[in-house]
């Protein structure tokens, strides 16, 4: 078997067999194989794109590549979620300790900010003593008794994507479905999950702004995660507009406690709850959807989920006490408000240009190597459809340092749009695909 | 300038500018930017293609990378001729000396044999004592004063087109009229050639096989030599089946003498004189085709161009007296016969087969490091239209040893097709694209 064959076979729109593929992975992961002949071999997938069976089997080989986190012993079902990413996203912070209060185990392996969306790990850590870096043994163990597990990626999960994830980053090739699909799928079956609700975002704050494309993801995900063995399903959300009310790392771990608490802003709460339903039929917790959506509630009511998220806090490293105290007030000092620069209604608050301008603030980071700064972020007064008045307040806004302050101030104004009419509704889709 | 935009423009269909494609090229040559980003780029390339503006960009940035050779204080015209590589094509070592013959001088900076397709270079090192690796104060001395000199490619010369070629070879993205195009004409023109006749192949066993593409390529090459301010003409001409009667090194040095003495086979002298039309042509020496045509036929039977033939040999290290003793002689004890099959017509001999069977006797080789052997090859008695009796003799061969030519002769027996009646006339399409 040559390289340059298979290339040349994915370049003239072939099929690669379940061998080709491995080959092409594993002989990349053992550094048998160079970066130029991936790169080249991921651009033509980008334009002729794989079929289900190849994407199932590239997903496969990735996840071959490394560990398999091994949760036997520890009593199921188990079910995970997965965003494609967004700005003020913190349903990963709410849903955890909601889906763990019905009975389902949550093992979660999260990501980074990286560019415009915001990353579960900075505002985890975002609470002083939160560790994220647990051993293989730890999340177990915190899994086992919380019901669910914080924690980032090892060096021993799927070694393969991390390697072709750069190579990507730097080759023009990411924008590729198939290859999104294997690096989100290989992942989150080597942390050893059941099953897998994802929330496949649209809008200017997604990775795919179109929802047509959003929609083509979710339906491959869907297929290939079957293909794997995995139960899973997939709901299209909108990411036109922030979620929720505060875009930060620790603002938005104040969020999910509000939400916790039952103080939820509509927009995040109407994506958590579905996002909860849909695990909660994975989980076998509920048949039908109403069934569902009425226990996820009551659980919520019941202030289970708010106890299971500080018990969650303890375990890994910080203070529940503490964190509870420093709510409304662990803020950066460098902060300014934007204010309305017309009457009229919000027609659309840009979630690209508020994700991209809090990277200037410090909430966000361009280079993973950056350093994110945890008291930094926006606070939404007024959203979408809200009536407002020239001069009126629209948001609060905290940055790391006055550059950062003075560079996201014209963007963040910017992404306030205004009409003299209210916007039509813009929400969920419903859609969920599985 | 960031070349991961770059990629991500070509990739979306973009015109990339010509600074662009300059920061690729000279950022390639210099180390600064890795081959898993070019390769990327190629790899788009080859599916979006390139617009005249970004070939001409291309083959100006790949010229810059090296030197080019000085011509100065030599008297003009100077024309030479390039083809896209074919099985026996020997048109090179005739023209050269005929269009010298014209009073124009021929610059030739040849290739090697690769895969099934045969090289200048490794025919004339056939003759014992020749040397093509000239320097360039030598090339400039015997081009001034025989009329033309034959020899490689200098590590001077354009550096970017070396590396390029290599990790295009590796990465199935060879087959791309533009990279072609700019990895042509950018050596073509440092050489120092005002003009450039291109022989544009088509058929099993010319790089192009279709004759669509083939043109397609013939017109790229002539609009962008232009827009380099060559003067250049293409012919595209049939290459279904071998060239001449032989294929070989040394075999294709006695052709060569042979068409050279007036005593050339069809095919081959209609090619070659075409080529040499077109060269006369473009350096100014006759008008109009009949001119043209009627002045090289006379130059060829003045036997001037067969004693500037013998001349080039001595400049360049060889012994013409020794040449003329070895022809007929100079063969590898290695050898068979291959018989008809059955009564009929032939009706092709699949030059790809020949080319390929051939790489098996030594002619040619799979890899740029392997040596060839000089003495090994194949002579035709019988070509396409001929009739035939089954167990007529229709080509001998010499092979490098017995391994090889177990290796080749099915091949070569299956290259050759039979029918009941003769097949219709193949030849020139007679269109010059220019």
């Amino acid at each position: 078997m040559r390289t340059v064959d298979i290339l040349a076979k994915k370049r003239d729109g072939g099929e690669l067999s379940t061998e080709e593929i491995a080959f092409l992975i594993s002989g990349y992961a053992a550094g048998n194989i160079p970066d130029y002949q991936i790169s080249a071999w991921a651009m033509a997938v980008f334009f002729n794109g794989m079929t289900m069976k190849e994407t199932a089997a590239l997903t496969q080989a990735m996840l071959r590549s490394g560990a398999v986190i091994d949760l036997s012993g520890i009593t199921g079902p188990f079910v995970d979620k997965h965003s494609t990413g967004g700005v003020g996203d913190k349903t990963s912070l709410i849903l955890a300790p909601l889906v763990a209060a019905l009975g389902i185990k949550v093992p979660m392996m999260s990501g980074r900010a990286l560019g415009h969306t915001g990353g579960t790990l900075d505002k985890l850590e975002s609470i002083p003593g939160y560790r994220t870096a647990l051993s293989v043994d730890e999340f177990r163990e915190i899994l086992r008794r919380d019901g669910f597990a914080m924690t980032g990626q090892t060096a021993e999960i799927v070694p393969a994507d991390r390697l072709l994830y750069a190579l990507r980053d730097v080759t023009a090739t990411v924008e590729s479905i198939p290859l999104i699909t294997a690096s989100i799928l290989s992942k989150k079956a080597a942390e050893g999950t059941e099953a897998l609700v994802l929330d496949v975002k649209y809008g200017s704050g997604a990775f795919m702004k179109e929802a047509p494309l959003a929609k083509t993801l979710a339906q491959t995900l869907v297929d290939t995660g079957k293909a794997l063995g995995l139960k899973v399903s997939a709901l299209l959300t909108d990411m036109d507009e922030p979620l929720g009310n505060k875009v930060g790392n620790f603002l938005e771990v104040e969020e999910a406690l509000d939400c916790l608490e039952g103080n939820g802003a509509d927009d995040l709460m109407e994506v958590t709850f579905e996002l909860a339903v849909a695990m909660a039929v994975l989980g076998g917790k509920a048949q039908t959807h109403s069934d569902a959506r009425r226990l996820c509630e009551q659980t919520l009511e019941s202030g289970k989920p708010k106890e299971l998220f500080l018990q969650n806090v303890k375990s890994q490293g910080g203070d529940p006490q503490t964190l509870l105290e420093m709510r409304g007030k662990y803020r950066s000092p460098v902060s300014a408000i934007v204010y309305a620069q017309t009457d009229g209604y919000i027609s659309r608050i840009d979630a690209w240009k508020i994700g991209s301008a809090s990277v200037h603030l410090g909430v966000g980071r361009n280079r993973t190597e950056d350093a994110v700064c945890p008291t930094a972020g926006v606070e939404f007064f007024r959203k979408r459809g809200n009536k407002v008045k020239s001069g009126e307040a629209i948001m609060s806004v905290w940055a790391r340092d006055e550059a950062g302050l003075n560079a996201a101030l014209p963007q963040l104004a910017a992404a306030v749009e205004y009409a003299p009419d209210p916007p039509e509704h813009r929400g969920l889709t419903g859609e969920v695909i599985s």
